[in-house]
């Protein structure tokens, strides 16, 4: 391998940092499909960015390519993965089985990288004791009591927005230092809690935005 | 009301637009709570924004602030309800009823906001003739003979990945102009089309790269 314009060891700028799940998702692909190198430009045209553009990223990883040959698919698939933390296991817990908790535990992708939802609490009394994705449904009142006796490196939240907030307080009471919150209130969290939104409506208030700003273009 | 700063008619910033969704949520739920004005300062505190920001972001929307008065909740709400494409109503489909079409079937945030799913297909000819938030799940073989017959502005994809491409072709085909899909597939369409992707488990790497960040700070 030879090494070219490499920029490991500097701070890795925001923008890459927001197309490193991309970068993952599509090397994970090739990986699949036992392709063994990728050329920028081949990469590029997949995912729609310059050849300039991945190799100025990837360049952040270190030196995986080589002039004519391309990158390295696997090397560059565990270094991306190993920037993103995923070289080891995390411990989930789920709060909220309703239909978007239900997605969530049932979504392979998340165990197939590492993400183990070991334990899943709803308020609902009547779904006690019942299983999602082999996981058993606890009652969240029981909430406390598990974070006292096991490590949680991550908590999805799924519940109603009214529960949330209090759910959010307990977790960090408890030292859960990544959340993951799915209902649409803002939460405050002390700076060394990792947290992360998903509001659904807000994709498709940009959507409706996007499409109607093209109306008024054309 | 004084006008003061105001850049109405100026090109609403790319970092404002992604900003109109939370001032949206945040409109809504104090208008819900019958509060009639809100100061940036105040706004700002409870989204983790700094009044000036504030300020600023809202000078694109026109002149509803008052020096000493704040702003006026109801109007400012109309007026960002009026730049995403509130005021009207759009008509949806949703492909795939699995749990996480469940989810985005049922959940009133949509309803509410003028976001209406009209129609539901899937592939499982068992879910044929099921209702799924009062709207009949049909095969997903129809889908051709429903676009030709009706009039679809966003076109919401929870199928699986391998049948996502096809979808999106026939959708585009037959003039879908919104489409939002949560397949993690690469898809290419025109440049008329608007195509937001929700990837849940690009989420899941930022949690899981920000966590690991945090721990080699520490």
């Amino acid at each position: 391998m030879t090494a070219r314009n490499t920029k490991k060891g500097s701070e890795i700028p925001q923008g890459v940092i927001a197309r490193l799940p991309l970068y993952h998702r599509h090397l994970s692909e090739l990986a699949d499909r036992d392709v063994q190198r990728v050329s920028s430009a081949q990469l590029g045209q997949e995912i729609g960015l310059t050849a300039a553009q991945i190799r100025s990223d990837f360049s952040y990883f270190g030196s995986f390519g080589q002039q004519g040959y391309g990158y390295r698919v696997q090397e560059l698939l565990q270094q991306v993965s190993i920037i993103l933390g995923l070289e080891k296991d995390y411990h989930l817990i789920l709060i909220g089985a309703g239909n978007l908790g239900k997605a969530i535990a049932s979504y392979a992708n998340f165990r197939k990288r590492g993400f183990i939802i070991e334990a899943i609490f709803d308020a609902n009394p009547l779904l006690e004791g019942n299983y999602l994705a082999a996981c058993l449904i606890q009652p969240v009142d029981k909430l406390e009591a598990y974070l006292d006796s096991h490590t949680v490196d991550i908590a999805i939240i799924t519940a109603p927005s009214e529960a949330t907030p209090k759910i959010c307080r307990c977790l960090v009471h408890h030292g859960v230092r990544g959340i993951w919150n799915f209902s649409p209130v803002h939460l405050d969290v002390p700076d060394h809690v990792v947290l992360e939104h998903t509001h659904l409506t807000d994709s498709l208030l940009r959507l409706s935005f996007r499409l109607n700003q093209q109306r008024s273009d054309s």
